[in-house]
């Protein structure tokens, strides 16, 4: 058996622990940096980091920003009375590109996953119920997985807002668009007709 | 439309520089390494910069090497009598690990793909006919993809080495182990039946 040179072992690990990079495709990212010109994996390093030493998590709102003051959070942009709580900072964009969206955002930074040891105090929620306060929030939206996990997290939110006068709402589940209805699962299917609306 | 912030545009773009990766897998890579602990952002970025460092392709068969000799090119080692020619580096691994073959290699860099703006004059070559002549090879195999551009390489390489006494093999195409008539194309048993083996 021919053993890669430790280096290439190294970098193929390195690439193995982005998410959904299985050993075949670490290898084949690792063999092109290791073989193309040397001003790409130059390139990938510095790309690299400036994206570590440029970007933050704000710490109000816990989206991805630059250097500049929170776009999410500039309240003079935004709708106040609106809190979106999506898990991950990229779940925020998918939201803002439905433009049917203008009002706050607080990102979790995780689901709740006792499988792969994510818990309740992992999550960046200490200043969730002083930013509904401060920003007079009349409305929470929750716009987690249709999952076990943004389930499990969805609950552990409502009991933390118990207390706090606000609406508290989840995205609708449903038939997603364009969908037949051959290949749609039960389970989809049943949360589509107790969650059904008045045809008008 | 919401934007990503520039650093992290870039390091998408860098990503999507990988092969096989698309926009949306580039996205995912990039908001992992920058939300994610930044050690791992470190690691990544060390792991490349040694890798670049400490690996290099061998001057005399085009193997990747580390900063020892070259052990495909150790001819108290390997069998001088026999060359392989492979496309990449990465191909030369996996030939080694059928444990069949037990030579010598020469690792062109690439294979002719005029489509791609890649021509001969690319491939790593000028030291081939010097190679077989030096070690006394008796038989050089192409152990190359069976596409066109494999195609058209082979036939390529069996013009230069027309003047060289030496016995041109290349990989047997035919049915993959495992498969069932069902799923085999057209084209793999065309070439299956024009390559049939006496049955012993």
């Amino acid at each position: 058996m021919a053993h890669y040179p430790l280096p290439l072992i190294r970098l193929i690990e390195s690439f193995r622990k982005l998410p959904g990079v299985g050993f075949k495709t670490a290898e084949r990212y690792a063999f092109d940096l290791v073989t193309q010109k040397p001003e790409k994996a130059q390139e990938m390093i510095e790309s690299i980091q400036k994206a570590r030493q440029q970007l933050a998590t704000c710490p109000e709102c816990g989206a991805l920003k630059d250097q500049s003051q929170c776009t999410f959070c500039d309240i003079s942009a935004r709708e106040q009375q609106q809190l979106c709580i999506v898990a991950y900072a990229r779940d925020l964009y998918v939201i803002e590109n439905t433009r049917e969206y203008r009002g706050l955002y607080h990102v979790l930074g995780g689901l709740i996953s006792p499988m792969q040891g994510y818990h309740a105090e992992h999550l960046f929620i200490e200043n969730l119920v002083s930013r509904i306060n401060k920003n007079g929030v009349k409305e929470v939206i929750l716009a987690l997985d249709a999952t076990t996990e943004g389930d499990a997290t969805a609950f552990y939110i409502k009991q933390i807002l118990e207390h706090t006068p606000i609406n508290l709402s989840r995205l609708a589940f449903g038939l997603p668009l364009g969908s037949s209805f051959d290949y749609i699962d039960g389970g989809t299917l049943a949360r589509a007709i107790s969650g059904r609306n008045t045809f008008l």
